[in-house]
């Protein structure tokens, strides 16, 4: 009889309903306030970023000119940079603008993506995280790759760290070396501030099928945390698990890679609180 | 008994037909002549402009090189600027070609996309308008950003103008000052040479939930003024309105704005004569 | 009755059927080794051809900075340059590129989009031809004005060559003039080393209304070669076939262009082997 119930279910029970509820409650807010997300972004997941923003109730703008940060930046409710298409003529916007936002107390979040693709975007990277991002969302590969830089820079050189094969060994460790939130994407997420752990478990495997997933998931955590920037562990996990959520119920009417995009923009625009409130999976791990 | 329809009813069917035909007969035209329409344009709207002009019947030319301009600009039969995603590196390039369509006596057509995001932006705007586009489109704020920075402009400096809650009023005095057809977007898109005002009411709240369907009905009306040069206010006119159908067509299959996107264009593709007909919603309002 | 049947009709069975398993042996093969594939293409097509190579299972980088390519285009299975959106500043980024692929023994695809619009582009993409690219692959237009202007380079700018009306012609001609496998898209694709001719035959007419289906299949094209370096005449011809038939496929559930890019996308991703080993048609020309 459910009044039998375990201790320990009960609470599993009672803090998934809470994280569900938590959820709900942050994209109600999204969709209330239409945060304004400056996105300095590659080339290939703008159209995705954009509208993913827009059906979650955000309001995306991709400036990127060097000439319009000072006006803009302050002026937005947090910043998502993303390293996909990085050239010489970006980087110097991408660093000008995350400065902004730190001078101007908005959260920004950082997206390392391919970060070990070359030298050149190591450095980048490595500098963007000395300018105190609130978030930094990768793959397993990426973080594990800059986490692993910083403690080798952070030792001055001294290589004296084995690379974890454990990227939420790496999350945590990047985490306490940068000061931010790290969230890591998988077929479970971990989002760490360095010393707890939240696993966010919705989502399906085809979304790796549809280029610049990872990406739109990265702006809308800066939406989220922009209507939620004094808990930004909360606010990430939420909106990783928001965007997989989207995700399952795209793909229930999915044919495919294409079509699952399709569908799961639609899903998140009509997000129902029922839906949300009852198939958010997040837990805390430690 | 219809016989007995008063003379304004009967007047305001005439003129509703008469509009049907008109944004038929110029659709016809579009596929007929495929014109080739010069964007250069923001990344983020690349995708839906193109394949908004191709399902259209025009041929899309995304060239922005300042190096191609001169031989490449003189063949387009229709150029459209957008400031989506300006910089400093693209500015010289929309300058030389909406000069090379004026001195071709190409019509070209500006989407002064956020231009109150920053003094930079503005300035391009203003310096773009200064090139005599044949029409300038843009939400409520921008046309009443950007008609009233040419207001104190022309008035060299003294800001003696208050600016008007009328999106309306400031697109007229935008056409008076500019030369240009100006038209506003919106749940009615209002489209004026400076005296006369035309209403084109077709359209779904949702497009809004898209990125870049401004971008891309603008596009639309570079094609539609590429084949009715010598009317660009019906031309961009009727360009709205089927634009605006296409999207109401998408809305009676979408289940949410990723869904209106696929629908809408695949409407856009296949409209027929008599849908145009009856139901393309433009007037004369003064 | 069937063992009746001629020598010809058998012979041209026995063909197709070869094909067909060829095809499918190169479509596994992408999906088995997942193929790096690192384009530096027009800002248009970058969503198109993220999802394209993805759905084919290979593994898609849009790296384009000059700064990257000594460290990342080695590592890259194959490299597709495309000239669509062509500029001063990505140009030395697709020379480096094409170099570095040469230099590794790697194959690399140029796609020549709209090589005659200005005199900027042709120069550049003659500079890239002489580069040694595996193939070359374009519509009819673009093929017949490359080999001309290859010819006439040829001949020391005596231009004592009529333009052939025959792309095929032409492709044959760049072929041998080139070294590369030189394919021409249209209704039938052909595809040739000089000598040798294959047609390929799937396909529908209204991919030509999505944008970037040529941008596309030459991706496509770089990741079949990728597993197949040896045989690039057989790798391309297979990979045409196969993204045509994925639009043959996807025909038959669409209502437009918009729905049939999804449903092609989708098509490719699901592709069985009784599908491809039936419906692929390529053939010896001569």
């Amino acid at each position: 009889m459910s009044d039998m119930a375990g201790g320990e279910e009960a609470a599993a029970d009672g803090s998934a309903a809470r994280w569900g509820r938590r959820a709900w409650e942050l994209l109600e807010r999204v969709r209330a306030r239409a945060p304004l997300v400056q996105c300095i972004t590659n080339f290939v997941s703008m159209d995705l970023m954009a509208n993913a923003l827009l059906a979650a109730g955000a309001s995306p703008a991709m400036v990127h000119s060097l000439r319009e940060i000072d006006d803009f930046t302050p002026r937005a409710d947090a910043l998502c940079v993303n390293l996909g298409t990085l050239s010489d003529g970006w980087l110097p916007s991408m660093r000008a603008a995350a400065a902004a936002a730190a001078r101007s107390s908005r959260p920004w979040i950082l997206d390392p993506v391919a970060v070990s693709a070359s030298e050149f975007r190591m450095e980048a990277c490595l500098g963007l995280v000395a300018l105190w991002p609130t978030v930094i969302r990768g793959n397993p590969s990426e973080i594990i790759a800059l986490s692993s830089a910083c403690r080798v820079r952070d030792s001055k050189g001294v290589d004296s760290f084995h690379e974890s094969p454990d990227a939420v060994e790496s999350a945590k460790s990047l985490a306490q070396s940068s000061g931010a939130i790290v969230a890591v994407s998988g077929a479970t997420d971990f989002i760490t501030d360095g010393q707890i752990v939240v696993a966010a478990q919705n989502g399906v495997a085809m979304m790796q099928k549809i280029t610049a997933t990872g990406c739109a998931v990265t702006a809308l955590i800066a939406a989220f945390v922009a209507v939620e920037p004094s808990n930004p562990l909360e606010a990430t996990s939420c909106a990783l698990s928001i965007f997989g959520l989207a995700g399952e119920l795209g793909m229930e009417m999915a044919n495919g890679p294409a079509s699952l995009r399709v569908h799961m923009i639609d899903s998140l625009h009509g997000l129902h609180e029922h839906t949300v409130a009852s198939r958010i999976k997040i837990s805390l791990v430690s």
